[in-house]
């Protein structure tokens, strides 16, 4: 794509541990990386202008300003109806409305789902949105979903899961017959669940779908499949688990290279290494979690991230803007319910 | 305890990849830790006594010679009706019929879940086994069950968790209030499933239980409660996720020290602290998943499991013994439910 179409993303600017700093320095980076991309931020003007001016960003940006947020401990209920006014209420509203092509928040997660699934509805055909990320393997990466978007799922929802990971791995990772496996237990008494059962029988019917059948958890990170589909229970526990195991690994490596005297000095010899180690296990490198499914563009990046994580969240909305992603996704909703 | 009681082990000397030399390979290791432990070898005798004469175990073992093997591939059904001269099969009656104390199989998970399950019964009072292993963490370790054994759990099922949970603790691991734990997934929009609400509801009225509330996925890893409960579904699926996540991580460990010539230099320079590394993240340590509820004492070692591994599983069995874990349990769960 040698001249790329602009696409406005709106920001809410006051969703995050270290938000509104770490946003729009999330911004700045992003701004570097990708031509023709404009923002319109939402929240506090007073303490967004001069972060703005800082980074040299008020050429491309806008500003709403509004002083309600969301903040954690707000329901989503409560959300919807009383923060009408709120940063990401509005910013949700501006892709609703057709001002921005994608919004970006690392805000209240119930919030910005309910939110966003009232205001743009799912796409025809799809049932339930999803929430999506990808999951690092040992041959590249894999689409992991749903990830906590519905915790009771029939085997329609784990379908509408594999209809909308097969485009998103065509579309914004260009794999040409993604491989979709579907999580189970491995165990031979165990057969899986009755949904996960029914699931498997409707994604072999599907001739639009390359089912590659059940996975094992042990097989997400070995990178089996391109796409891996599971209830938003399971998917929840198992991404959680495996941030929790990967920053238990992370301290017990740290801790060992400061034991004593020796392993100190190893540590000094090692440093470029274990940077660059420590490059390919950061976890902001997967940061922004894509709720799918939606008439909109909506991508939740992680409450404490930082910059470079806001920034990564940034690229992957812009990702599926620029691959017109829900385009796709209704085109082929169609193509398998004809 | 400076006089313990003799304990025999069942070993079913042809389960798992490296059987039968990483099985007495394993028990020799064992016997060099824990005094007054006696083994009984189920398996060929042919292959099984020079093994056992050259670790000289021979004065401590009996050999009960049968030349039938449950593979892999075999149903748990199948195993049951027609493989009654196994390995397996005999060694588990073994304990049934009070010969030995406890069985050890690094073979057929279903088939011994199944066999075990049917002839010994469950301890009147838990309504189904479970399987419970231990999982590293920041503070020190964590037991978590359900593993498998249970696909579709009831808030009884998990209560019977919780029980034997807690039982293991305080007398396998000597922590005295326990906090138990309930996987959960944490996103304010979802409180959980139904059965994983009747489930809380019903551990926080029982006062023989130290009940912590909901933990997320990343909780575990980090030591918030001393026993994880969850449905065998959850269970194995996270237990997998972690093991292939911690896999991960050590192949991007192992390429970036491998990556060039610097990085092999510091790679030299640091092997003794990513030896010690290793001894710590060693997944052998962690190896011996127990059969909790059963009137009996089944561990089910890993089936790729190196003698390492093996001899940590006959620990786990042998601790389970020594501490009367099964008479604690009949004894709690009658004041659970008197």
């Amino acid at each position: 794509m040698n001249n790329p179409r602009e696409i406005i993303i709106a920001i809410d600017a006051m969703g995050g541990d270290q938000a509104p700093s770490a946003v729009i320095n999330g911004a700045f980076l992003a701004s570097k990386k990708i031509p023709k991309i404009k923002f319109i931020f939402f929240g506090n003007k007073m303490k967004i202008t001069p972060l703005l001016k800082g980074k040299n960003l008020l050429n491309i940006s806008e500003i709403i300003h509004t002083n309600q947020i969301i903040t954690n401990d707000v329901k989503p209920t409560e959300a919807l109806r009383k923060f009408r006014k709120s940063s990401m209420f509005q910013a949700i509203d501006s892709v609703k409305s057709g001002v921005s092509n994608a919004i970006v928040s690392g805000g209240n997660t119930g919030a910005l789902m309910v939110i966003s699934t009232v205001l743009m509805k799912t796409i025809s055909g799809i049932n339930r949105p999803a929430i999506a990320t990808m999951f690092p393997t040992k041959k590249s990466e894999t689409l992991m979903l749903d990830l906590g978007a519905n915790i009771d799922c029939d085997e329609k929802n784990i379908l509408d899961f594999a209809i909308m990971g097969k485009i998103f791995s065509k579309a914004v990772l260009g794999i040409k017959k993604p491989k979709i496996g579907l999580l189970n237990v491995g165990s031979e008494i165990l057969k899986g669940s009755e949904i996960v059962q029914l699931a498997a029988k409707r994604l072999s019917k599907e001739k639009n779908i390359n089912f590659y059948g059940f996975i094992e958890g042990n097989d997400v990170p070995m990178g089996i499949v391109d796409v891996v589909v599971t209830d938003g229970f399971t998917g929840n526990i198992a991404l959680k688990i495996a941030e929790g195991t990967s920053e238990l690994y992370t301290s017990y490596l740290k801790k060992t290279f400061n034991n004593n005297l020796y392993s100190k000095f190893a540590f000094i010899i090692s440093l470029p290494v274990i940077r660059s180690f420590w490059n390919k296990v950061n976890p902001g490198k997967y940061n922004g979690a894509m709720f799918l499914g939606l008439n909109g563009i909506v991508v939740k990046s992680h409450g404490r991230s930082d910059a470079d994580g806001f920034s990564n969240a940034i690229s992957v909305a812009y990702d599926l803007c620029i691959n017109n992603f829900n385009e796709k996704i209704i085109c082929d909703i169609k193509k398998v319910f004809k």
